[in-house]
């Protein structure tokens, strides 16, 4: 392999497709980045066998070929060198690379040993803007967590049906709900649900929330991939692919509540910074209480903790129903309204062991569900 | 005690001396501010028995008083209120603050548990620009290392010699000195010479180099204290105290160079780039290869390390005297450019195997050398 590449362009490449390179002591081939040509395009690839992620380049190809070196000492080098042309050349598996007066040898990998990246070639597609599938990944991809028992509840529900898209997220203390909708029809009218591993989503939000343009969305029966377009032609420039978890996601509608006993209008930032403070003072099980009077106009806060004291405060609110006393996980309370962006907040109770609704003001596309603390 | 202070002033107040706070568990003390009165002074004090730091502020006292909470819980809570009227009340030992509609109570511990806080009253004195006494600190502070065989290089040098300030810190692989000039000179002609403990002069930086005032330095046999004036009165807003290290600080002239056989103008940006780019390729000791020759206008860079491969480069550079080559840890040549602020550096060589030394170009009260690695 011979080629020749503006630093810029190779460094906007490396640091898309560097992060997924893992640090794995038994497969080392794993830290590395497979570098190949394909007629004028450079390609850089890296996966930790759950996720894959390509990068392509158009350049100048003098001679074609492959290897493989370690994806962070490429990319730290590649970082910290002038925005001039760099040659790049192979020598067995070996990367030498030259730029202005910087001159290095990086030991490579056979590229045979890279382990297959698997290509969705056929199947449903849906075209989708990156930024509002990254904003809507963002709200609630760190309510997921890893879990054993429950491997669905590990990842991301993607429900699509029509041109809908519903993601889901819940760690069984609250759940995050979001809609996302589509300019345009999908490819046919198959309802589509599967399960995305936690981290593809984070390194979706990670790679593609930069860029506001079109993704396109590859469905197989196991795996899903999302693909950027190049600018200059129609070939891809950056592909992500991963494995989806199998199992059914749990019937997650029966916990959104459909009615409410109370419901309270809040300033958003007033209502969590009060819960903040609060928290201060909350004991071993992060508990909140939330007291509510329809005949005040506002809520009352407390928490107490024999150890360090006890605070009381009230935030302003529209109130309508009945009066009740909930107790929340603080830190749950705190993720919900930092995921919400309208400055008004709809704070919806059921009695007072009912589950809480979180609701941005207008906006009905997301509705995060948090558990009160029983028995308090 | 009762009394009513702005939340901003207290949170000024609160946020200087919260860090020193431990997290002790032998000693639960050592984590609460001691919260008292002094006529219409709030006073706030913390101490890990190594530093103590004391801030007054002028406010209206109704009754005086004294207890102590939780430093970090009080900060945080105070951080989070509304720049209001603070009400703060002690009943036995607890607090009692409000603030609009926040109301807490903070569990305390009896203020006659709290260590005493040594003063110095007597004394040489000196005063000293708060920006020139930080910046300087800053330069070399993180050379020195804990170390229990030679304690005093735990600390950092500080000589005084009529108008000169003197800093010096080593962890016998490199040395920075600082000097700094006093603009009044000292209450008397005595040399004082004195080890400052690392963690109290990173104190000091965290706390003063945001104003810039004459701070004034007070000594005693067994303790050193640094004094911030307040603007609107001559009573004192914040004090450091900090214990001395005991012991004779090395004779650490012998190390600096007197000469050099070699000595190379460059741009300092431009070598701490290369270095970093070498330090990529550097094997276990951290080593890159410094080779110069005064027929040419460059010096070379080399490192290589048999498991990840090799670099080499070239830093244009003005060189006088002799050729040589010489091996130093990348990671301790770095920390002697960045701690230079000037944009050309002056890197003096002796031999293949002196130390090397980085002076600033138009600066003559820095110097920082470096042991070379020998045998390579």
């Amino acid at each position: 392999m011979k080629l020749i590449i503006l630093q810029e362009k190779l460094k906007k490449g490396i640091n898309f497709i560097e992060r997924i390179s893992s640090r794995s002591l038994t497969l080392p081939i794993l830290n590395n980045v497979l570098i190949s040509t394909e007629k004028n395009f450079l390609n850089l690839a890296t996966t930790d066998l759950e996720i894959g992620i390509r990068w392509w380049g158009l350049t100048k190809i003098e001679k074609q070929g492959k290897t493989t070196v370690p994806a962070r000492l490429l990319s730290g080098f590649i970082n910290l060198l002038p925005n001039k042309k760099i040659d790049l050349e192979t020598k067995n598996n070996d990367l030498f690379l030259s730029c202005e007066n910087h001159q290095t040898q990086i030991k490579g990998i056979s590229a045979d040993e890279f382990p297959i990246i698997p290509k969705i070639e056929e199947g449903e597609t849906i075209s989708i803007n990156s930024k509002d599938l990254c904003k809507g990944i963002n709200q609630i991809v760190d309510i997921a967590v890893p879990s054993i028992t429950k491997p669905e509840i590990s990842g991301l529900l993607f429900f699509l049906e029509g041109k809908q898209i519903t993601l889901v997220a819940t760690d069984s203390f609250r759940l995050g709900e979001k809609k996302i909708f589509l300019k345009k029809k999908p490819s046919s009218q198959k309802e589509i649900s599967i399960i995305i591993p936690q981290k593809a989503a984070k390194e979706i939000t990670n790679i593609f929330s930069e860029v506001d343009k079109e993704l396109k969305i590859y469905f197989s029966p196991n795996q899903i991939m999302f693909e950027l377009g190049m600018e200059e032609t129609p070939h891809p420039e950056i592909q992500l692919i991963s494995r989806l978890i199998e199992g059914e996601y749990p019937n997650y509608q029966e916990i959104i509540p459909k009615k409410n006993t109370t419901q309270i209008i809040l300033e958003k930032d007033d209502f969590l910074n009060q819960i903040k403070s609060a928290s201060l003072f909350s004991g071993k099980v992060n508990e909140v209480k939330v007291k509510v009077d329809p005949k005040k106009k506002e809520i009352e806060i407390f928490s107490q903790n024999p150890e360090v004291g006890e605070y009381k405060s009230s935030v302003p609110g529209k109130i309508k129903g009945e009066a009740c006393e909930v107790s929340f996980n603080h830190r749950f309370l705190m993720d919900g309204l930092t995921s919400i962006r309208s400055a008004e907040v709809s704070f919806e109770l059921n009695k007072d062991s009912g589950p809480g609704v979180l609701k941005p003001i207008g906006d009905e596309s997301y509705v995060y569900v948090v558990m009160p603390i029983k028995g308090s």
